[in-house]
């Protein structure tokens, strides 16, 4: 990291505060993360100088709009190596991507009796969309097993991944386990029996770098709030190919070409996706926030997060009682991880970190399957991320021995 | 107004500019509008202070945010008078709050045969949703003709509205014509038929008082960006007793309450409509947006756009050769005024009042078939909005007169 580590919580003013008395540390960036000055200062520029509606208008005002509009769009392009911006939907978020996909690949290359194949370890984001277009149109949805230590169990990918299979749509990683799937290798599996490959990228794009043209997926979803941007934004990557092929999901201003009583005709890419006014500031916040992923460093910023596995992780196993899910190699994982503790219910766990000034996630995690296939009902999850110090790390660690201690006193 | 109108823009540092060296006269305000410091404070403070993702954390930052963005849900009931925060949802804005009904509704209710009822007024967000309606089920799809001056014929109202109709889509004000429908008459003899009244309130909410239960109508869709708050919010307002019938048109996390493999059932209203983590901070400045309009009054901001109609329409009016649509009774509309001047392309028209800056839009103003009712390739439209000041005007009457020398001048 060419910018020390310790210093990049200086960016963001909401760390600087107590939480109990405590200093606040948080870790729930699998949920959301926060954001720098740097992208709070864009958004306050774009209200205070740009801000119009984009596409339609020729003052000063809403050409500057849409300059930095499509001029974000560009720089998404760059950031994930699509090949060209026609390529890149702005969406309200990864959900909505997934949501778009199903629909519309659902309706265009769906029969009955074909196969939908995804995994043991999704969000719930990426199972109902896909259960909704197995229900319509009488296909079958499959998931494939996790080993062990909660990875894809690559036998079963190729068992699963078959003639009949016409969409695979998987996390890259894995918003509990934190597990990094191997996806390249996954597509061309897909490729080979003529399917389409899809992928859930929302925990993967701001935590490593990702170039989708070497990945070969046919589309990748991701979120602007996971990666330092404002909320209400996030991407699809599709190739043109399909795109071409696909309806729109909404329909409105801004998507048409021309409009009739009772017909009407869409837009190019990407445009023909993106109906009624979008989020503009939102968008223009994410271009803040590649910048500022991209002053620190993609991979720089995925060493960080495994040097604080490496820091984290024996000292977890070294609590007992202490259950941490997901592969016990570091390097096959990012920086999230999810635990329990004997006796202790994870929503306990979460309330009293709270109290030692430590934000951590319980519950299922958008993730119930997982939870089932695991035969936990909840877990608790702490997720790391750039702003996050080996600081931060002991006290997480510290929170955690002393939470043991205040429920399990008396069984001690 | 409580506060002297001139000076609200104090409030909006974008209008402290000049734009081509003029003062910057922002009058596209149909197609969004500036927000207040007030606004971009609320922001900053929330990311500063409280960002986290809503509902499912424990720790305090999440708690906090939670308690922000379903406070905003509370005030934006306030705000429209709805009966219960369940019938409130957060939507990206109103095309997306639109294409949710028309796919949902058209689902639960059309049959072949049935009737769908719109106007020649209607923005494309509340023609081509419907459309698709009609073709996928085999409906048929009525536009409502207008009056020599722009109005909805009440006369075809009563005609098209019969024991067929199952659904009438009404913008509440044009976008282009700046008139005011009368909903709740029309909203009574859809009932009457047992049809569904839905009304597109997007250049009516922040323009005037809106009490939908007054109105009555079943459906009620707006945009935050048009009424000072942010880009990428708007809100769908419905009766729960159609809400709880209907199916919701995302799925993904928040919205579930089961998630089995094949099958999951959902959240109570108004969550049930609510997939993926939604746009928190978006949410958190409609209610800042809607603070700054309570502040000075919806009354008052009705009377002063009235009373800048009162001002302008004689002056245009004195402009030999310039057309305007819509109602001459000021009463009958708010501050969106379309207009035409013989001789010169709408296009030619904005771009020269950019010079004089002055910001106005042209074009179809996503209404294509309105355009063609009119024989009207494309209109220029000067929308007036609560900063708007009497300097304003005349510089806007100012500049049109010079862009009509200039363009005209040989033919003088």
């Amino acid at each position: 990291m060419t910018v020390p580590y310790e210093q990049l919580k200086n960016d963001f003013t909401i760390l600087q505060q107590t939480v109990n008395d405590e200093p606040l540390v948080y870790l729930d960036n699998a949920a959301t993360t926060q954001k720098p000055e740097s992208v709070l200062r864009a958004l306050e520029l774009y209200y205070q100088t740009s801000n119009a509606n984009v596409h339609r208008g020729v003052h000063t005002l809403a050409e500057r709009a849409t300059a930095q509009y499509e001029g974000t769009r560009e720089k998404v392009r760059r950031f994930i190596n699509a090949r060209e911006t026609a390529e890149v939907l702005y969406t309200r978020g990864t959900t909505t991507g997934l949501n778009w996909l199903a629909k519309s690949l659902g309706d265009l290359i769906i029969e009955p009796g074909d196969e939908i194949v995804i995994s043991f370890m999704e969000h719930h984001s990426n199972i109902i969309p896909w259960q909704q277009v197995a229900q319509n149109k009488q296909a079958t949805l499959k998931y494939i097993e996790l080993t062990e230590d909660g990875q894809l169990d690559m036998a079963d990918v190729r068992a699963k991944i078959t003639e009949k299979t016409k969409i695979v749509s998987l996390a890259h990683v894995s918003n509990v386990l934190g597990v990094v799937n191997p996806i390249k290798e996954i597509t061309q599996m897909v490729h080979d029996v003529d399917g389409v490959m899809v992928v859930d990228g929302a925990q993967a794009v701001p935590h490593m770098p990702v170039d989708v043209q070497d990945l070969n997926a046919d589309f990748y979803a991701f979120s602007g709030h996971k990666m330092l941007a404002p909320t209400g934004i996030g991407v699809l990557y599709g190739k043109r190919s399909w795109l071409e092929k696909m309806e729109p999901q909404e329909f409105g201003g801004e998507m048409i070409d021309f409009v009739g009583l009772q017909d009407s005709t869409w837009k190019e890419l990407p445009w023909k996706f993106e109906a009624g006014t979008p989020n503009i500031a939102g968008a223009i916040g994410l271009g803040a926030a590649i910048d500022y992923l991209e002053k620190v460093g993609m991979r720089e910023i995925m060493d960080h997060e495994q040097n604080m596995m490496a820091y984290v992780m024996p000292r977890l196993e070294e609590i007992d009682g202490l259950t941490i899910f997901g592969p016990k190699n570091i390097e096959d994982r990012t920086g999230v991880i999810a635990f329990n503790i004997d006796g202790i219910h994870p929503h306990d766990v979460a309330t009293a970190m709270d109290m030692e000034g430590v934000a951590v996630r319980a519950g299922h995690h958008c993730a119930q399957p997982l939870m089932n296939y695991m035969n936990q009902p909840a877990t608790a999850r702490a997720s790391f991320y750039l702003y996050n110090t080996l600081e931060d790390a002991d006290q997480f660690i510290q929170a955690l021995k002393a939470t043991k201690e205040f429920f399990l006193n008396g069984l001690n």
